[in-house]
């Protein structure tokens, strides 16, 4: 990094509002970098992880309030987890690792008071994944917005997906019982054979009203809903009185054309005196270090499993993303640059 | 009352269920009453008023949870006015003005602990409506599940209908600025004139949504809903951070064929961290003494006003509530035995 490097990145070259995401909406671009531009306190990571995440759909639709304002041919907004390969910050001397809001890039720049140090963990992917946004917002959103409690019915959409499968867990260690929904069977048996939910709904192959109705007769106390839709509509029908309905994400509607489908149901809210909300992990950062700590201790201890889908090749990054919007993939998806 | 006396009555005879209520899912029946027939505690009364509410479409569908399951045959349910015409009873001796679950009949009997007292009141009927399960449902919906505080801009739909005025009414008397939805240029002029509401949008001859930009641009902060359907997708287009739907009703559905509209900006909840929620008036019975204090305190200081619309006829009951649900009102609408 002595000389003029290239910085290879993606960034932002159309806005999807009620159409799906499209290679399109990505544009490519290579651009010079001079290794003398740190300002004080600066460091220069070379990103060797990116965290793909279903969320970046409304950011790419730049919903005002959700996250301030994106412009076309900004890079593409995402956590990753990088080698600081130049560093006018002492805290953050060359060869740490650490993870920040890089963007789909080689090589990022940014305040070592925005990074965090990923050194000394075991696995430092861990902090784009379970101990990262996706297991926070998992954390929060399952306990200061579902607040189950022992004993009561929790259901979760996207079950096998980065966050639902860290809800599902979360809810299983505060004494809940577990059900998931989860479209084929194989991510039906990794949720039930190795991350102890109490049961699973395959919706590509059953009825979820049916299902609901079997494993959960007197309704369903909290539904963590990562996907939105039929679904949706269909674990409304099935709440119980006082029951809350977290809103995580809709990734069923992210790559439908035209508007969302609205959950018909709603009016359950009223005859069961029940909520549905949503919520922003953002905010709860002055809480993270707490959660992250229980969250590492549950891995520690075993009573919390992950697994992450790692994809190649920043190359590659529209179309992995396309492909997880799609369903393709259990677990946390990463894309190794 | 001292022979058998005739009691004519509606009974429910049809589950307008994803359907309109339509005249045939009542049926007239006349029976004979025989004035010997009181338990110890119950009385007798002659109904002289029935409220008639939106909401009785929800219990005709008899959706579990909401109310304990009515069958076809049943009484049409409402509350009523009326005199105490036979007593078994100290505490309400014959002559005295009663409120209860009396239904659509002429002669009601009832445990007289589920009675209240009206005989003390200027104007009886407002405890069927201002004073009553509508005015309690809007002052519960709006201070506890809407929580607002002063300054905060809250928005009413069906607001020159009986519970959403009082509602409107209620937030400005708690210091928020005020925005009612209804139909037509009368409804608008009384809850802005009369009702002291900051502003009224015509939904019949306005965009909702470019009016609530222009009334709210910082966003709708509570918004207390009566409707559902294109309404509420539109002011769930405008919530701010942090925003409170509460669910009351949604009578732009219930005579509407099929399935309910859904809010397919459902997920502006997520952007906004905003939550959406039912309630059910009954809930709060601890606290209807404190709060028919303040309503009436409102009443008598004259910050609340509110107004009765009054149809005349049992044999009229199904086509005043038929036409309840058209919108044809303003205020409480009442049916005069």
């Amino acid at each position: 990094m002595s000389k003029t490097t290239t910085n290879r990145q993606w960034r932002i070259a159309g806005r999807p509002v009620k159409r799906a995401v499209a290679p399109e909406d990505f544009s490519w671009a290579e651009v010079p970098l001079e290794d003398s531009g740190l300002a004080p306190g600066e460091v220069r990571v070379r990103v060797s992880h990116i965290s793909l995440n279903p969320g970046l759909k409304g950011q790419l639709e730049s919903i005002a309030g959700y996250v301030t304002g994106l412009q076309t041919g900004d890079v593409v907004p995402s956590q990753g987890l990088g080698e600081v390969v130049a560093s006018a910050a002492e805290e953050r001397p060359v060869g740490s690792l650490v993870i920040g809001n890089f963007g789909w890039q080689e090589y990022a720049t940014a305040p070592a008071a925005e990074t965090d140090l990923a050194s000394n963990l075991k696995q430092p992917t861990a902090l784009l994944g379970v101990l990262g946004a996706t297991g926070l917002t998992a954390y929060f959103g399952l306990t200061d917005i579902g607040r189950p409690s022992p004993g009561e019915t929790v259901v979760v959409s996207g079950a096998a997906g980065a966050t639902g499968s860290v809800a599902g867990q979360i809810a299983r260690i505060a004494g809940c019982r577990v059900i998931g929904i989860a479209g084929g069977a194989d991510k039906c048996r990794w949720i039930t054979e190795e991350l102890g939910f109490d049961a699973a709904i395959d919706y590509k192959s059953e009825s979820v009203r049916k299902r609901l109705a079997e494993l959960a007769p007197a309704g369903v106390d909290v539904f963590f809903d990562n996907v939105g839709g039929q679904i949706l509509d269909e674990v409304l029908s099935r709440i119980a009185p006082k029951a809350r309905v977290v809103i995580c994400g809709g990734i069923s509607q992210y790559q439908r054309e035209g508007r969302n489908q609205g959950p018909s149901n709603y009016m359950n809210l009223v005859f069961r005196r029940a909520r549905m909300e949503g919520f922003y992990c953002g905010d709860y950062a002055d809480r993270f270090d707490q959660a992250r700590g229980r969250l590492a201790g549950w891995l520690e201890d075993g009573r919390l499993k992950h697994r992450e889908y790692v994809e190649n090749g920043l190359e590659n990054a529209p179309a992995a993303f396309i492909g997880m919007l799609a369903g393709a993939n259990v677990g946390k998806t990463l894309l190794k640059i």
